[in-house]
């Protein structure tokens, strides 16, 4: 079996990605971060996806984004909640984490090259998502790029670098058709930008909406633990 | 005063840069990395040096690569000693640490989102250096194009990201003569791999053998600390 880097957040989108990397039939090495987010019960997430689906290996990495701030994630700022459809479209939210996905997939690329990995899988998504410049793309395709020229796996030529981001074209409501068809239990993920230690979501953060709206468009009962 | 954001190692081409920069007009946000590296007294010299050259800033961010592993930087994995020219020539060697530079250059660009500045400085160099791919121009090049898809002041088009490297054409010995003639105090400074608590230098690794020989060129004294 090819081994494979899994970002696992926790979420939904992370949870589906795994199961269609297995379903692939990667050995799928995981790797999530306790980067001083609000929500460190996504955490408990991860592991519990991790545990449900079956990996390979799973690391949590300690990154201090903390040190950094600049977002409602990672500094005293307020979770926006309620917000429409209409506002969520417009401009990158205060929940974006300056950097992150690239902070992310850099260190995904690190145990790439130790677990000799030429496949990363990540679970950004572009449409029913929240506005971020790093979840598109043109964005990924960048990230493609420079990844073979940053390694040693890389330019040694022992392999491409491929970002896989399948859902990066799909609505919410595709991607929990697509998990639950793969048998993934999103009862065991945590989505919301402000779960409480238990994992229960707010019900309000945009998050938590389009989690909900996913659910419903997808006609499947929609098992999240709220407050 | 534009903001920058310096990488400061504590060795001695961030240093050299950091005073580059400064000579620049630039208001210096200096950033040091904990991750779990093998000679940890590199931390205190970059609080030596960011004090003595004077910055807006300074931040040591906490990221675990150990976790990942991989380099005798961050494995129980010997560090190379008394390697020839030849040997140091002959592709990556064992201290590389998978995917650092770009690891270390992502966290470097949340900060600037956060300080609103759009130029990151490094102190690559591509020239007597030990054959790492992620100090290579053509990776910088990468990195700078990432950059501007992957942030939220990239898209908003408040500005360009550029990656300053003024080292990577330099050889060690130009690299000591311009600090020098900025007033960079190489005392503070720690280069070696595996440095001791009091940041003296084993004068063996390659990091020790470049310094030492960029001295002798530069025809200056060398003021390293020797164990």
């Amino acid at each position: 079996m090819r081994p494979a880097v899994v970002l696992l957040s926790g979420g939904l989108d992370s949870a589906t990605v795994l199961a269609m990397a297995k379903q692939q039939g990667f050995a799928c090495h995981a790797i999530s971060f306790d980067y001083g987010q609000r929500h460190l019960s996504e955490l408990e997430a991860a592991r519990r996806v991790a545990d449900a689906l079956g990996v390979a290996s799973h690391r949590t990495i300690k990154v201090d984004l903390r040190s950094i701030g600049g977002s409602a994630l990672t500094a005293d700022i307020q979770v926006p909640t309620d917000r429409s459809d209409d506002q969520m479209g417009q401009g990158v939210p205060i929940t974006y984490v300056p950097a992150r996905n690239t902070i992310f997939l850099s260190l995904a690329l690190g145990l790439a090259e130790v677990v000799n990995s030429f496949d990363l899988f990540v679970g950004v998504n572009a449409i029913d998502y929240s506005g971020y410049p790093d979840c598109r793309q043109e964005y990924l395709s960048a990230f493609e790029k420079l990844a073979n020229l940053a390694t040693a796996a890389g330019v040694e030529g022992k392999g491409q670098f491929r970002i896989h981001a399948p859902l990066v074209q799909m609505s919410k409501a595709d991607i929990i058709r697509e998990g639950t068809s793969l048998g993934v239990d999103y009862r065991l993920t945590v989505s919301c930008y402000q779960a409480d230690n238990q994992g229960k979501a707010c019900g309000r953060c945009d998050s938590c909406q389009l989690r909900k709206k996913g659910f419903a468009e997808a006609k499947l009962p929609d098992a999240t633990h709220y407050q």
